[in-house]
């Protein structure tokens, strides 16, 4: 691992877990009857390292970024809608956005890389390492440089955020493109189990997306390491998001963690830090189709299954009041003795 | 069906379903990429009969009570934590009340026949037609009039409550094998499919339960009908609701079903009339054995699976953020047209 990314420590605690455990146990209700709420509570008490975790200030930052493979008619989408929505989600009107006002979380925008001059204003975040990556079809998406500043702008952004808790979104037609790519060369899968419809390509579509997906494949075979598949392949906004995942995991903040293009900067910083992993929480499975597999071979469940496919933190952003949930029941519930409920009568 | 109970009729409105998935179609997001949410407001609009559906004042209402079944062992904890519960729920105490503070959910405890003396208090609703049922081992768990009286409390119930969704949540020791044995006779399926842990058996203490059951089910054999079934072997709280149930379903509120008991209570319902499911959202798989399956044989899907096998409406209550993300989302995001993002390019 590169010596300056920063270091994500093993959590390991027994002691801790088991005083977590006695705290869920004595609640009334019966043992493990909260499911993978109380597996949730225990997680966020051994990433804050403590019995009484807390939220602090949740942090949706979405990561925005264009994509040259794009030009090779790869989504059903034209590459101008990421600028578009971009401002959509400032204006309050995309799906993030209404979730983001539901359920209190504070959102920023972040522009990675996409092909569009914005006028500085209040939720957005300049952090450019390009107006667009290269075409990945042709040449390396990003220089292992740009790559580099992307993953130190993501760092950096963490650093001076708020809040223990960041929640992940992305924004990049195209970027569904680069995700399966990383997703073949990390994972060791097949190329088929990886692509996806993305925004809802037909069959055609799907057909052309993995024959350019195939040449790319083929073009960067020699590339290896983490860091130079990630600029070879990558977009911009999933450099910049190892970055950010990279560095919450190093400050021991929880990362909830979308979908697919989500999954794809987890998986890279996992590659460098398997640690990371252990910070993450899956919000939902995708509908996406190399989603669920990938998730399967990190060894991780999402919480929900709702058929979504949209990005943006979206599944993030719903998943949210269960993590609350786990903490709020926790602290809220009564204590068999202190709520004068008598325990079970089967059992010494 | 009684023609004393309220009718239900078949919601059935092409004009309007193509106008909401219409409205669904022009937000800024990929058609389809909200998943199962965007058939959730399809649903709501449906039994709202309008285009901008919305959630007024959300109800959960505990129907509580005791179970006569339970002097034979079937349960890990002893009856008098009916009543212990009950009144934690009322003090803030139980996971229920937790989950009902966050979500700003109305909770509502019913005593349908716990058998215990409660002093009246706020939250609380006295429908007693019994102090505990009878032993259905021995006989009838309930008279056919105790039965009807259930029903009519749980049907003047939701007459006099405000608001147009009935989050449904039960608390009962032994009411596991009531929604067992109700399973068993209703979806024509072999015991061992419907009896599962509770509150948490151990492998012997399944084995005694299902032993128990079996006796119960013989005892009852010659019974015929869905009231005089109820009546022989639920419970008093599963007949309340099915009278609830039916309400809701004439006054076209929704209704969100929480875990086995309460899907015992909607079968009941839709087994008198089968468009009471058209009403229901079931808001999660229970680790119970036997829910998964039913769910299956009436043909519905959860939205949530967490592992949850606690009742309370604890799973309803989990769900609610996500009834409400539906229709926020719906009133809340951009169209394409007002947002200037551009639509589909392979598509005209």
């Amino acid at each position: 691992m590169n010596s300056t990314l920063p270091t994500i420590d093993n959590l390991h605690d027994e002691a801790l877990a088991a005083q977590v455990r006695q705290r869920l146990d004595q609640l009334t209700k019966p043992q493990g009857a909260l499911g993978r709420l109380e597996a949730l509570a225990l997680q966020v008490a051994l990433v804050q390292g403590c019995t009484h975790p807390q939220w602090l200030a949740p942090q949706l930052v979405v990561f925005a970024a264009d994509h040259g493979i794009a030009a090779q008619g790869v989504s059903a989408y034209p590459p101008e809608v990421t600028a578009q929505m971009v401002l959509n989600m400032l204006a309050g009107g995309a799906a993030v956005s209404v979730l983001a006002r539901q359920h209190g979380l504070a959102l920023t925008v972040v522009d990675c890389g996409v092909a569009h001059h914005f006028t500085p204003q209040t939720g957005l975040r300049m952090a450019q390492v390009c107006h667009g990556t290269a075409d990945s079809s042709i040449g390396p998406a990003m220089s292992e440089a740009q790559c580099a500043s992307a993953i130190a702008h993501g760092m950096q952004l963490v650093q001076e955020l708020s809040g223990n808790v960041l929640l992940l979104g992305e924004m990049g037609i195209g970027n569904t493109s680069s995700a399966a790519l990383l997703m073949c060369r990390l994972a060791d899968l097949p190329l088929a189990d990886c692509v996806g419809r993305g925004t809802g390509l037909d069959d055609a579509g799907l057909a052309h997306k993995t024959a350019v997906l195939q040449r790319v494949l083929q073009r960067h075979a020699d590339v290896q390491g983490v860091l130079p598949m990630l600029a070879a392949m990558g977009g911009a906004e999933i450099a910049t998001m190892v970055g950010a995942v990279l560095q919450a995991a190093h400050e021991r903040r929880v990362v909830v963690v979308d979908g697919f293009i989500t999954t794809a900067a987890v998986a890279v910083a996992a590659a460098l830090a398997p640690a990371v992993l252990q910070r993450c929480v899956f919000a939902h499975g995708s509908a996406e189709a190399g989603h669920g597999r990938w998730l399967q071979a990190l060894g991780v469940q999402p919480l929900l299954n709702l058929g979504l496919r949209l990005g943006e933190g979206s599944g993030a952003a719903l998943a949210w009041p269960l993590l609350v949930s786990a903490l709020q029941l926790m602290d809220g519930m009564a204590g068999f003795a202190s709520a004068g409920v008598a325990e079970r009568s089967d059992v010494a």
